[in-house]
């Protein structure tokens, strides 16, 4: 990410502590080289190895508090307007800092809901309360999540833009798979091809490689979430793909289905037509109400009703999330109630959000119908970011 | 890492639970494409995006349990014996595992002191306290910091074995580096070679590329952990270079010493030699008496009043560090007892562990002298796993 890019993103955390009316946001790291705070890429731009602090302030502020041997670094990457250093202890210089402003709220990154906003580790919490026992910011720490939630998930131009060509690229690649793809091939061949041209293009994979591409062939699949198989394409396969770039930072995700045609067959069969025209209905339905202020249950409930109506099992996971520098990125999700995913799914869709939809059903004898497509919330409703498959593809 | 060795860390896992006496160690984890508990590598060998629990038992026992989505792709991983999923929540699936064994120790990975045993944020341990509170392990919860450290800091062969290969290439990579050396070159066109030579060789570098490596020409160099600058290496510059690489899954970490000759002269000046020889003669001094049961601080203190003895100032950092699938790794550290360094200077010394040893000390109108050796502690001593520099090299 460029220096103007996170000092885009630090502009845009002031007005968010503004309307938050939140003092001060205050990332707390250590060693970032083994664990670190997912928002250091987005509001620091650098790795930090002794206790460090990164500060913004509603009055619009930075301050960085790193140990002795990166304040060159520090200065170099020159996000942080005030830079502090230390020999012994960052306790000091925090507090410090800290009695310039006065906070009586201090965010820091942990959260119940979301990952985005837990990247402070416990014993990294228990350090910092240490540090701040004695003081009048004891019970000053707040978790940052609205914040996160609002930062990542409302994109400026500038990563708008990013995402789009990432999304561009991504299909042009489902173009090629689909003209690649036959009967004999197995699901870790195809896997095998999209990683060289990814490779050979100069694109990063949005997750792991191990699952990035999933490839799903046939009725007996793995579910999401496992790695391409030996299994072998046969004709009366449904066959999906779950696939991603990263590119400039940015994460792309999106799903294409396809069917193997029989020799005497021209189309899909019924069965396999029905469920696949199922989930573009049932995108094109929730995409409908997705609109800022609605609440991402609201918009899941719509697609997995719509799937159950139809007399296939929901599908087990939410219908979308959030994108951006991670593949699950932001705070709202369009997902269920369930508890594994905490308060996001009651949080509210925003301008500049970014989701994917994603819901899928399982086609009996044929195999899993998904389709993925990715759309941004404008001020009334949504735009689909990626040209939308509404077709199957037919592979022969 | 293969499954072979995340299966022999294990192992050695129950092992140390059985030493240190603890019922059971559990990893516990979400989203670990966003933000990754270190430990995952060494003893999991696969993402996880749910709420997931890792559990080793001192009986030897192993539980993994993972978002229903993710079944499959931990059974094809094949690192635990018994794997659980489900599809709403884990705290049913969780508490039926704990049931099993009625811990009334469960180590989970936070703390103070270590990074490597602090990868569980602060809200995941929030929400596990919550799973646990009506239960009789509510007050269960301890920190792994002993276990993590005795796991990565004592080597098995297989490691030890990896990391000696990573050292020898690295230092093929700092002979190449003394023969390109010469006045004229900036100190980012040296790492540039570096990269080059690297990336050709397949390796991968052992931290951030901006300062890895990092190259130190003359007396206005910027301290440790910045990166290359456009300084331009003169005559009568001390030049320095840190740099490590990742080779299968393990770091390697360096740093060698060269003096820049003038035109009239045949060897460095006389300070530039002290100053070198200083170096040299605290590393032997400290390696002399580094040994199992040793604490950390005693090592450092030895070359620490060596270099102060000699009339330069103390370095600004800990000896030497361990290195491990991460440059900083284990648990002891060769450092002084700043508060920055929490407790692990005081931890003992293990056989099996690898430590640099790298003091460093400025030459006045000269540059940085500082040599990194990489050694293994032995039953009795320690011995050096990389070919020492003993002569400071002499660029013309």
């Amino acid at each position: 990410m460029s220096k103007e890019m996170i000092l885009e993103k630090i502009d845009q955390a002031v007005k968010i502590l503004n309307e938050k009316n939140i003092d001060m946001w205050m990332t707390y790291v250590r060693e970032t080289g083994n664990i670190k705070d997912p928002m250091m890429d987005m509001i620091v731009g650098t790795n930090a190895t002794w206790q460090s602090a990164f500060i913004i302030t509603k009055s619009g502020d930075t301050h960085a508090i790193v140990g002795s041997l990166e304040l060159e670094n520090m200065k170099t990457v020159g996000t942080y307007k005030s830079i502090h250093s230390y020999l012994k202890s960052v306790k000091e210089p925090l507090l410090e800092v800290l009695n310039q402003y006065k906070p009586s709220k201090i965010a820091v990154n942990y959260s119940l809901n979301s990952t985005l906003a837990d990247g402070l580790t416990h014993g990294l919490f228990l350090e910092l309360q240490d540090h701040l026992k004695d003081t009048k910011y004891a019970n000053a720490l707040i978790s940052s999540e609205e914040i996160v939630a609002a930062l990542r998930g409302r994109k400026s131009q500038a990563e708008l833009d990013i995402m789009k060509e990432a999304i561009k690229e991504t299909l042009k690649i489902f173009d090629e798979v689909t003209k690649f793809l036959k009967p004999g091939l197995t699901e870790k061949q195809v896997a095998a091809f999209v990683h060289d041209l990814t490779e050979k293009r100069g694109f990063g994979l949005a997750w792991d490689k191990e699952y990035c591409p999933s490839v799903f062939s046939g009725p007996d699949t793995a579910g999401a979430h496992s790695g391409p198989t030996d299994r072998v394409i046969e004709a009366g396969h449904v066959i999906n793909m779950d696939f991603g770039i990263k590119y400039k930072d940015y994460c792309s995700d999106l799903q294409r289905t396809w069917y193997v045609l029989n020799p005497h067959e021209e189309k899909a069969p019924f069965e396999v037509q029905k469920g696949f025209d199922v989930i573009v209905e049932s995108i094109t339905r929730s995409a409908n109400e997705l609109k800022p202020g609605k609440k991402g249950f609201e918009i899941d409930e719509i697609a997995r009703n719509y799937i159950q109506v139809h007399g296939y099992s929901e599908y087990p996971h939410g219908l979308g999330h959030q994108v951006g520098k991670l593949c699950h990125d932001g705070g709202c999700l369009l997902g269920p109630k369930w508890e594994r995913y905490g308060n996001v799914p009651f949080l509210e869709v925003e301008e500049g959000n970014v989701f994917t939809i994603e819901p899928r059903l399982t086609i009996p004898n044929y195999g899993i119908a998904t389709i993925e497509e990715e759309v941004l919330v404008t001020k009334t409703g949504c735009e689909f970011l990626s040209d939308r498959q509404k077709e199957i593809y037919l592979v022969k």
